[in-house]
């Protein structure tokens, strides 16, 4: 009848978040235009936020494989310092975390299904993103000053490990804390008295 | 007879709603019990957040005067140690920071009006506490290991005046990164697609 022509229009919007629109906004009076925006804008944040988080994931696996295997014997290895010490184990509470995000973030894009019910995947977010930032720039920073006080006297391969594993902390805090802005723009546009 | 003793359980109730039935809400669905709720809890967070920029300036003033005054003559200077000097440096700009803040919630409270539009401030309080908790975490964290080091060959008033003055960095960090979290907060509960 004409019930089966009725899901045409609605499959030609393409938007992936019309798949399960939210029954929130129907009442509040706005257009459709504004909300195919709204959609469109969440789907970017959702991809930038997913880029971001991978970027993280990459750079501190990186400083983590860096720091780990810069032993080279005598004073040159990283676990003497414990500015080094810092900055592997951070690494590596960086990685497992954004490495479960990047994880959830795919299984819902993939599957359309949330893990969390969305309000609170959106404060652990925007918490978890930020307190992991903070990690980061807290060991990078300490790293900064034995290493450049090293590279001084001599330059080596160890120093040269080092450092190239502070810059990989330091590059995984920008993307956390990108990530974290991101997180709390998108804790904004949820709707809730 | 029995009908008497009917009126009284009714009137025993006193809901509070049925006082003032305030003719707008009754087409969008809220009570006026929770708008006054909500009134009640953003004034609550303008105070806290208020509170807690009030203890960043506190702080960051006493890490600026501690560290400033920690001149001791020879090799206790902290002007000879780039660690102490980010530090001073990042003190004297989250005091400026949290004291322009202060001044401007204060401005606001007493006088009602907004200097800033609403979005713009809820923006700009995100963002600033956020850099400028990043900014102190790292000066603090960056000045540890030096403090530590000095620390335990020598025991002099030159550590434990860079040890106080890292403490207060730390404390005008936490203050901020909860005020960040207020901010954030803020942010989610306007309303604006």
């Amino acid at each position: 009848m004409s019930n089966t022509e009725d899901p045409p229009p609605k499959e030609d919007v393409e938007s992936p978040a019309t798949e399960n629109p939210t029954p929130v906004e129907t009442g509040t009076g706005f257009g459709g235009a504004s909300i195919t925006r709204r959609w469109r804008r969440e789907d970017l944040l959702k991809r930038g936020s997913l880029a971001l988080r991978g970027l993280a994931l990459l750079f501190s696996l990186l400083a983590f494989i860096i720091m780990a295997s810069n032993k080279h014997g005598d004073w040159k290895n990283f676990d003497k310092y414990e500015e080094y010490r810092y900055l592997l184990a951070i690494a590596i509470l960086s990685t497992l975390y954004s490495g479960a995000q990047v994880l959830r973030q795919v299984h819902e894009l993939s599957t359309g299904k949330q893990l969390l019910e969305k309000r609170t995947s959106a404060m652990v977010d925007f918490f978890g993103d930020q307190f992991v930032a903070y990690l980061l720039v807290s060991s990078a920073s300490s790293a900064v000053p034995l290493t450049n006080r090293m590279r001084e006297g001599t330059d080596n391969i160890f120093t040269d490990s080092s450092a190239a594993a502070i810059s990989m902390g330091f590059f995984a805090f920008i993307s956390l804390a990108l990530s974290a802005l991101i997180s709390g723009y998108k804790l904004s546009t949820q709707s809730y008295i």
